[in-house]
């Protein structure tokens, strides 16, 4: 949907595209509506207002995007507030918004990998120079929406598989993954258990996958007993711990997938008298500022979460100046962080 | 200020308050370029604006707020955006402005605890619905300003004394600086530190004086020895424990300020072969998510920011609409959550 902003919709409009003239005659309404309805406007009929979206989507309409906007907005969007993960996010995006002289409009949509339409409908009202979805993605009628409004969107860290065409900023998760488990092997560890996030989140799967790897690369057994799949929250982290840590055979190290399951697990190990790294040794993923303040100091994947929120928000403001970037994608490199929570294996 | 706010200012508007032809007249220009300044246009010449600008403020003018607005926007503004602690503010407000339909503007004026002309600018173009503001002041004239728009504002946990008559939201810092030094005491403990937090904050003098009630109550000498001055942040914590536990008769006890100086306490006391609780009580204040998840996990006075940025949102709200609150100050119960980290004193 984005490959048509830029020059090259530019082009296809002087080339013959529908105008919004054409548009509200073949819906046998005035223009005012069909301009109600790019406006995201509450007073049209919905049947109106479905007959206008189809006919902007079939024709490929887009909105020319005015020189000045009286309020200047960038919108963030998370489908959930809850950590400091999301506070390093917004760090990102405000201090790309302060230097470029946008306002950060922030929504949260309770919980929800999908947007609904209300928020969508907020956002034409709005207009804003750009959204940026972290974690979030949109279904193919939501973006041909801000599609014809000219309203550019990239997705940060995306959960799912956002498609293709869809801006997007990432880290080397798989990298990550790897980078920890590899750690934990070079110190000796054999049995290594995981807790991953949502098996629906594309970046935790990444991350599983290069612990798998790691694991192939040297030659150790993939045991399936030892993974246990988690919600990214503390509290997983903690049962998943308790479970892991309660088993037999029980792992020496654990990959805890991020660094609120590493101190989730923490906790199991506090409740089982194990002592971190002697007994246990863990591995957090993120890096967040917590990570440095736990005790032990937690060895974690850094991921760049203030960069990417950076570069999504540059990314976002590029789409909407029109200028084409090299690629729609990219992964900011995550690596390695080793503090205190690691440690080679005790002899048993 | 915002005493003009709401049936009285209105009382006062058709008892004959100047209308904006009158503002123009007397200021010699015309009434468009009256009515620019007023929405923070920058295509006004500087001293015509200053001109404008002290009419306004002299006749008491306030604009009549219109019905409907296109985009209604509640401002967040952050001195500084960097702690979950940040992360529990901006999750109340936006409760409330999902709630209530508005969107949320997020801005962070980088460190500085006054507020810069800049952004009181982008606010009069914006034209929100209310600001709520974090820890930070505003100066007469910016108040002036947002007043003569009609635009309302609360500032949440004041870290100076924003005056009178400025709507605010705080918590009962005194009370729990008291319950703090108060558990310490009952514990057994007698030289209990203190790490403050920086003296032109009154949230952190408030505490600290309830420390100095407890131990009068109690009995028990102060002694300035035993006093820190932090930056709030977890580096001060460490710094100032490192401190306070080298002394000859160091405290067995230490009121932290908050939970990120606690933190870096903990480090302090992990990094001098010190436990906690054995060696050393702590307790904190705040009680962000992070203190369930330390090890140990952290005994502190819960600050409940959710529910106070909830309570500032209101607030705004109601004032936007013309209600009066029965207070325009407002302080919300803080409470002792004893965990693990505070324990008696070991014999020495």
């Amino acid at each position: 949907m984005q490959k048509k902003q830029g020059p090259a919709s530019r082009e296809a409009r002087e080339a013959g595209a529908a105008t919004l003239a054409e548009i509200a005659r073949e819906a046998g309404v005035s223009a005012p509506t069909v301009s109600k309805v790019l406006n995201g406007r509450a007073d049209v009929a919905p049947a109106t207002r479905e007959r206008v979206e189809e006919l902007l989507r079939r024709h490929g309409y887009q909105r020319r995007r005015a020189n000045t906007t009286a309020i200047p907005l960038l919108e963030l969007v998370f489908h959930e507030l809850d950590s400091s993960w999301s506070m390093e996010v917004i760090r990102g995006v405000e201090n790309v918004a302060r230097e470029e002289g946008l306002s950060l409009v922030l929504s949260e949509h309770a919980g929800q990998l999908s947007i609904g339409q209300s928020w969508v409908d907020g956002v034409l009202a709005r207009r804003p120079t750009g959204v940026i979805l972290v974690l979030s993605g949109l279904d193919a009628a939501q973006r041909a929406q801000l599609t014809s409004r000219d309203i550019p969107f990239v997705v940060m860290d995306p959960a799912g598989d956002p498609g293709e065409d869809v801006p997007a900023i990432g880290a080397t998760n798989w990298q990550g993954g790897l980078a920890a488990t590899r750690h934990l092997l070079e110190l000796g560890h054999r049995r290594i258990g995981v807790i991953a996030g949502p098996a629906g989140m594309m970046c935790s799967r990444a991350r599983i996958d290069g612990y798998r790897a790691a694991l192939d690369a040297a030659g150790v057994a993939f045991d399936p007993a030892l993974i246990r799949e988690g919600t990214f929250h503390h509290e997983s982290g903690h049962a998943a711990g308790l479970e892991l840590l309660g088993l037999p055979d029980r792992p020496t190290a654990v990959f805890a997938g991020n660094d609120l399951q590493a101190l989730g697990l923490y906790e199991a190990a506090r409740e089982l008298g194990l002592r971190i790294p002697d007994d246990l040794s863990v591995v957090g993923f993120d890096d967040l500022p917590l990570a440095r303040w736990v005790g032990p100091p937690l060895t974690t994947v850094r991921q760049p979460l203030v960069e990417m929120a950076e570069a999504a928000a540059r990314l976002t403001l590029d789409l909407a100046r029109g200028k084409q970037p090299p690629t729609l994608r990219m992964d900011l490199a995550t690596r390695l962080v080793v503090r205190s929570s690691t440690a080679a294996p005790a002899e048993r």
